[in-house]
């Protein structure tokens, strides 16, 4: 007999069912289980006495086989299913656990967050747990869905370079037979080449940054969301990341109505609004908020969250001193040097930074002088873009900053499966 | 005026595109210019003489846009669209090419491989290379929408790992902070650990292998997908398979119809075989193909791509000394000890191995002593089986290795975009 998902079980079948015991009462004469599986949970009850004697060890997490008769439910459990329950006639035990080193069910108790982390893999048996993971999963086709829409290539990148991406410190070295190499922190100059070539190029990239820096919402190991469109100036992709944000959300609200429920978020398709720099310098003002000639500042951030709430914020026209040399310079309508670099603001904080690239290899030397940078050491970057590189532009959004904003989640640390950080290495 | 695609262009409209010029001829009075795009190429003419100076000293690859009226096409031309061509009002060069380091149009003469790949950015500008990469993330998508239709949860496992996962030799070792560390050859024991907590799971993984070996079917960087399964046999997971193979195969011939005729590639969705290992060895006899007690031989794996053409043939019921420790012992028919483990091989070469693991500790203690193997070195791995885990079973295979037998590909770096290999780490 072929093995029923809890969440397809109809009452008045007979059926076999497997899972994980998530809970156990015990009585003299009857025993209630909570099964769970990886589709929901449902209330067993156990009334033959020969049965209930044999489940009188049951542990739990243990993995169990379990055949019975579906019936309306009489009582309800949190997070079972509330309208069938299962008569049980069968029990198989598979797999019997030993003591738990967590809680997984955390009616009375829970667990401290570096505990969870050690064991992981008993911490996402937990509904509130897979619930994230489950929603990440839906980001990373949402994102990927949308992009094969837009005709964007999806390009696998290589994550062990010879050299430093954006002449960038902090980075995790390796030896390579005879050769130093790093793990890259960008893949910025692949997704360049590409769109200069391809014209719309889009991955999922492990980025590493070997940062000392011990916060919420730091990680040392984390994924990247980019794309890159050639023929294109900054206006044309922060319509293309405002589309794609919108349709990552609607997906998510689609496809995960059970885990925003176990999760208690309530989530809004995001407005779009566009704000210059200078505009949003004047908001914090009027707000007495302390702003930065170079930059916004988390405060600012914050504030744009509240100002527009549900929506994503981007502000455009930076000043040139706040964005990286390879940013397009542009002029501001006072005729003054701008950048045509932007930053993405949701809910109160910074979800993508992108912006024309300069394309002419002239102008790139002067960029990377006016930052104090010596051309010399990126000489192959530079070249890359002698032979018909048209204008490009481009993003990137971190994939567990999205995620962990999306759902209200503090510590990021939250929405990685195995986390690396300043002082986690395992599991 | 917007731009359109080539793939779009219909005779009797006025149009601007944008492009790479891949091939000039520049007549006294009249020029043609066939132009690429992302989705194709188009022959465009130019009779106006003003305009025929004017791009006198057009280079080829330089990117441009063109404006001018779609007509029905009067001469064919390789890889362009034979129904229509563009009679040209005006041209802007938007980036004009310097003098290119290698072909991309192949039309007389060809590039040397090394040289290719190091100019990679414009080697994919042809098309041939460009639907190699089309095809590839063809199957990624095809992979990740089977798995999501099985009901698998996409998972993202760490790169950087404390140990070695196999216990294997190869490793890349990198320093974290105060620590060493590794890149991981496997996420073998996370996706088991996964699937005996979640049931169905599965990733697109890099992987890395300091292996000194440099052939044309090794990479030191790669790409895997990955699937495993709770409560599951290594029957189940060989079904799931070769539905998946035939699911990407399908896909590619419906999305890549265009992509698989520039290749001149026919792809039949594959059939199933399932043999013994026994069997298989009694087939090599019969055929005079030398045998190996352990293992498939590389002319074994030829003859079966031979004698079963396009098929996937399942080689199972392993001897226990050809698998690794984590693979679960089973009864064969005599009663003596096999592996529950499996190859499968396709068009000659095997494109995955996997079985069934070993989920009770005190039996993966025995497996590891039997391989020579110490159990202390693998107590975390051991210790995440003794909380309820399932009997479960899950297979590798590999993104290359998958794209180059698909597509008749000899080098597996032809269907990297940027190899990492033996003595290549740029660009």
């Amino acid at each position: 007999m072929e093995t029923t998902l809890i969440k397809d079980l109809k009452a008045g079948t007979e059926i076999k069912i497997h899972g994980w015991v998530y809970e156990i009462r015990n009585l003299a004469k009857i025993s209630f289980i909570l099964l769970r599986d990886k589709t929901g949970i449902v209330q067993c009850v156990v009334s033959n006495p020969e049965l209930n004697k044999k489940i009188s060890d049951l542990t739990l997490e243990s993995a169990v086989e379990i055949s019975g008769e579906v019936k309306e439910a009489k009582v309800k459990a949190e997070f079972a299913r509330s309208d069938v329950e299962l008569d049980v006639t069968n029990i198989k035990v598979l797999s019997k656990a030993e003591k738990l080193p967590i809680h997984v069910n955390e009616k009375t108790t829970t667990t401290e967050f570096q505990n969870r982390l050690d064991y992981r893999f008993l911490d996402i048996r937990k509904p509130k747990i897979q619930a994230i993971f489950e929603i990440e999963a839906t980001i990373m086709k949402a994102f990927r869905e949308f992009m094969d829409n837009e005709g964007a290539l999806e390009a696998v990148f290589p994550s062990i370079i010879g050299a430093s991406s954006e002449g960038g410190t902090d980075l995790y070295r390796l030896k390579y037979f005879e050769d130093d190499a790093y793990l890259s922190q960008s893949c910025q100059l692949y997704k360049q080449m590409l769109a200069c070539s391809l014209e719309k190029v889009y991955t999922l990239f492990t980025v590493w940054r070997a940062e000392k820096h011990n916060t919420p919402r730091h990680l040392n190991e984390s994924r990247q969301m980019d794309y890159e469109q050639g023929f294109a100036d900054e206006k044309d992709v922060m319509d293309v990341l405002g589309r794609c944000v919108q349709h990552i959300v609607r997906k998510v609200n689609e496809e995960n109505k059970k885990e925003l429920e176990i999760l208690k978020v309530d989530l809004k398709i995001p407005k779009i609004k566009y704000l210059t720099f200078e505009e949003t310098n004047e908001l914090f003002k009027k707000e007495k908020i302390p702003t930065d000639e170079h930059d916004l500042t988390p405060e600012g951030e914050r504030k744009l969250g509240e100002l527009f709430p549900d929506t994503i914020v981007f502000v455009h026209d930076w000043p040139l001193s706040g964005k990286p040399f390879y940013i397009m310079p542009k002029k501001g309508k006072d005729g003054e040097e701008i950048s045509a670099g932007f930053d993405a603001i949701y809910k109160g904080m910074e979800i993508s930074s992108g912006g024309q690239r300069v394309h002419i290899p002239e102008l790139l030397e002067e960029r990377l002088k006016a930052k104090g940078l010596n051309p010399k050491d990126f000489k192959s970057y530079i070249d890359s873009f002698r032979y018909g590189a048209p204008p490009h532009a481009g993003w990137g959004m971190g994939l567990e900053r999205l995620t962990m904003l999306i759902l209200g989640i503090d510590n990021i640390r939250e929405v990685v499966l195995f986390p690396r950080d300043r002082t986690r290495l395992t599991p």
